[in-house]
């Protein structure tokens, strides 16, 4: 509730509707959080070393989604292309971690629900990027 | 509840309860955010040239935060002398960002928000710290 | 020179030469630091209300740079689509914050130098780009 | 050199001398990504297992440089106090880190070489303390 109060006070207001934003920034923020926890987890399990791409594409998509957060959370006008491209990035890391994580899903409950998390986000993300037509759409 | 989900599924049980230490790191991260957030908005005000320091240390205390956040996720045996001291710069970059936020508080309702959320990250830091005693308080 | 010691010892051996790839890393983050450099002297400019978007374009070219960085820094199996996906947030990051800064480089230095790191890096984006073919180019 | 020409042209003078602070932050970046490396690297090894604290503070380590660098880059007026407990965890993180590579250092090379930029990162640091009195030491 506290991003959406930040965010109605902007002097300059969203593009789109203040819980929308909201939702989608926390989405990002989630999915960072259970991919860095899922790689932690990840480290202490017996088979480790059948975990070292999940740990990997964990990393890759906690750095990608807290950036998208960020950068969808800053109101500052944007350059459109970057903000596309970030998304375009945000789907493509949450998509393989979503795949390498559903690979261990039946052992390990942590990689289920990073899995989740990740779909969750790519979901949001598809979303998302339709508000940001590219040039080549617009013609 | 994701974040609860995740720790509870970690192979390491955190020392604390889990919806204690989801709450600390959810606190931190919505601190991040409130910060990041209000320096956006800081920099879109007619005025900007007054908050030239609240955007500096609204950016110091975002980039602690986030880290003490990610820090706490790990479940990994941590330093405890290193969290330690995260804790401790944590609380410092709350409190500063806290008291200049207060002076535009009136003028901008974003600081007023951030604020507290700068007050409620450091009670958590404050809290927190006391499950990290310090060799010389166990003398 | 770490950098390549650093590399040279990773048990998985990186797919191009380590001097190559360490310049790339080094390239990535030293646009990182100006572009956060150059946001922060902007913030003190007198005319900060015409740097606005120069601030923030900073701020998403230093972050997405710093991620593209980290990911080039880990050789553990990368997943090239979301590889190939950084570099190209990473071009349009440089491009779009090169592009604003130009317009501000003959009255701020530091937005001329600015300039010229993002035109660098994206260079070697450009260039590091070739070595993970598409898909579609492969067929 | 462009971290220098980018200070050199900030409107607001660092402190200290503009080569000693580019190579204070040089420092802090360097030991940064030895860290992301050296975790990199140690998930690669066979015998993982034995690495997982090893990883976890280079982690640690690793963010913690990373904003070190990033705090001592923005001029914009600093809050001391934070500084100095910034640059406080900055040196907890580092000879944690630098104690536990040592431990690797025989087995490992990229261990040895990560021990030894934490060790220049925790010297960097102690310099730069002595910079930022306490309250108490002014009395």
């Amino acid at each position: 509730m506290r991003l959406e109060e930040m965010l109605s006070t902007h002097p300059r207001q969203p593009q789109m509707g203040v819980s929308e934003i909201s939702a989608f920034i926390r989405t990002c923020f989630d999915c960072a959080d259970a991919c860095l926890t899922c790689a932690d987890a990840c480290l202490n399990e017996e088979q480790v070393q059948r975990l070292v791409r999940c740990i990997r594409l964990n990393q890759d998509c906690a750095d990608i989604c807290e950036i998208t957060g960020k950068m969808l959370s800053r109101q500052t006008e944007p350059d459109k292309a970057t903000v596309r491209a970030q998304l375009e990035v945000c789907i493509a890391a949450c998509r393989a971690c979503a795949a390498e994580c559903d690979q261990h899903a039946q052992m390990h409950a942590h990689c289920r629900i990073c899995a989740d998390a990740c779909r969750e986000c790519e979901q949001a993300c598809v979303q998302m990027l339709e508000r940001f037509p590219s040039r080549a759409a617009l013609i």
